[in-house]
């Protein structure tokens, strides 16, 4: 059964950056289909790759291993990191973007500094292409995670604002925009489930800039053409979006809105 | 040989949205090879997604798995579609995007209604990972049509107004714009010659607004840079294009523009 | 062990074009991984996209097979080519896209002209389905060069102005500018060692447009935010890029733009 590897970057795809790491894994995997999960991250923009990987990464079978470049602090001391959780592995710079991994029980954290695993020679500006990829595809043909590298005790964390119980209320914010203007929050479903045990979900308000949506409902469908719609999204996160529109645009929803979710 | 699966949506690539759809085909049929047709389809533009599977579903070999999701009316009743037709099959919602397998000679048609082969928890916003991704994956795996779901008699179809004989003349339309500005039509090489039998194609003109091309040529190069040009392109269909320029931009084509065929 | 096939092409990713590419490719070639280089080249630039499979394709192992499209003159009496070279195969039309295996110490250069190898019927716009692709899916294949055409003694070279020694300093251009606004020369690694030898990194000084950078680093992160700093990057040329900026938009550079090395 060919090895799973998925690809996160900020190195958008005009550049041949994405295509030489699909590369260096086939070099080591030839058997390894690579995955591409998005290159369109904002250059260094660490906390939206770490978003995406935690929307993402549970879609994918065990056993596959997630590679994630965004590496502003490529050249300079930052640690490069294997983690071992969720039952998959995980491979990238030691700055946060890892942190769905590194926030999982029982993960399992190594440095990468086991040069023998490497494309050499390593340059200075690309681990991407000579310490990542190569060691992602290493995983991926089996070499332990133990092997590239001793254990780390306090991997760089995200530290992000958590969602928070406020006055009868929960509290969170808008973490991520997407391609059809839908706006998802870091309220998870199970985190709604635990505030509000017991009240069914058309009996819950969500609020966002001066906006009040009443009810969440199952399916963008489910409300006129052009009204809010609240619901819980793919990737098990409450999202805000327009039937058959741009919420963000038209409601001008931004990144770190607060959204506050009530009982009716 | 591994099973070929082709991926067309309107996804865009800024999300991971087509990354978790390969992963979902992979978990199911892990020696596929899933091809991107394009995701850049304008948001629930179905007939745009029917266009290009119509353009270049042909190009792919016997047993080829076309999936399609532009489905604007996930989560509503809408059926989804398996179906078989000109030796390969095709996966995608009930909506018209797969109209040029559902308008073939003994094409067959199927609902796709048995959970079995779904991915669990089913979501009610992204089919695309949930419901035509593992049906796609099975489909390559082996399994038969009909397992999927029960005959269906009438699927929604596209109704695009057809090409039509108009005083002597043949009449269609600008039906896409490609990235390098030319405007391909609904009018295939074959309706052309079936029109005006024996006619040589430089003995054709074509008129598009308010413009008048003389001649059918072979290349993008048979013509002056900078002039108007009609050929009959890559996909069997005629084409106004500019010899080494934009010509929608150029001559401001658009889709839906008349376009008529007639002898000189 | 699958084969390893690159593509680039000024397709873009909107249309269906590179698809079928790959769909061209496995048709003839199932166990292929086929790897997306870029697909942004500008429309017609041969330059560019030699630009690119130079920078990009050493990174490959031996015995991948590169597929170069960009064809203005697809459909003319251009040859199309076959080329053995650096221990791979690169195929593509004879306009000097192909300049990096050209140049290289006993390349073999053939003509594909035996249409055994190709898609029938042949098309006259898309030499990249029809006659590219096929051709690198044989030679993935294990097909010898030999057999495509005969050899070719005078393929179209690119000419570019190669760096040269001006009064004591090495003088080059800017070649590419990349999506991080890093701009990259035509000036290697080895050549500036040829040129400045026993001289180290930090004693060299490099000049472009009215600005002067004192020290060739090790890596973006060696100079103060925002600073503009030389480095040897990932493929092996000096590049100008701004510590956790876009040194082309900040500082106005374009490819093109003189760039100067000299001992300080």
């Amino acid at each position: 059964m060919p090895p799973l590897v998925t690809f996160t970057s900020d190195f958008g795809l005009t550049d041949w950056f994405v295509g030489v790491v699909h590369g260096a894994v086939h070099a080591i995997c030839p058997a390894a289909h690579v995955v591409d999960l998005t290159h369109a991250i904002p250059p260094g923009d660490v906390t939206c790759a770490a978003f995406v990987l935690e929307a993402a990464a549970a879609d994918f079978p065990p056993g596959t291993v997630h590679l994630a470049v965004v590496d502003p602090g490529v050249g300079t001391s930052r640690l490069a990191l294997g983690v071992a959780a969720h039952g998959q592995h995980f491979v990238g710079p030691d700055n946060g973007v890892l942190e769905w991994a590194l926030g999982a029980a029982g993960a399992r954290v190594h440095a990468l500094d086991n040069e023998r695993w490497f494309r050499q020679p390593v340059s200075h500006t690309f681990h991407g292409r000579d310490v990542f990829a190569p060691v992602a595809a290493h995983l991926a043909q089996g070499v332990a995670l133990a092997s590239f590298g001793p254990a780390v005790e306090n991997p760089v964390r995200l530290r992000l604002p958590a969602p928070r119980a406020e006055g009868g209320a929960l509290r969170g914010r808008i973490a991520y925009r997407d391609r059809f203007g839908n706006a998802l929050t870091n309220l998870t479903a199970s985190a709604i489930a635990a505030t509000f045990p017991g009240v069914p979900e058309p009996e819950l308000v969500v609020e966002v800039l001066d906006r009040t949506i009443t009810g969440i409902q199952r399916s963008y469908g489910d409300v006129p053409i052009g009204a809010l719609v609240a619901l819980l999204g793919s990737s098990g996160r409450l999202e805000i979006a327009e039937a058959h529109g741009d919420a963000t645009k038209r409601f001008g929803l931004g990144i770190g809105d607060v959204v506050r979710v009530r009982a009716r």
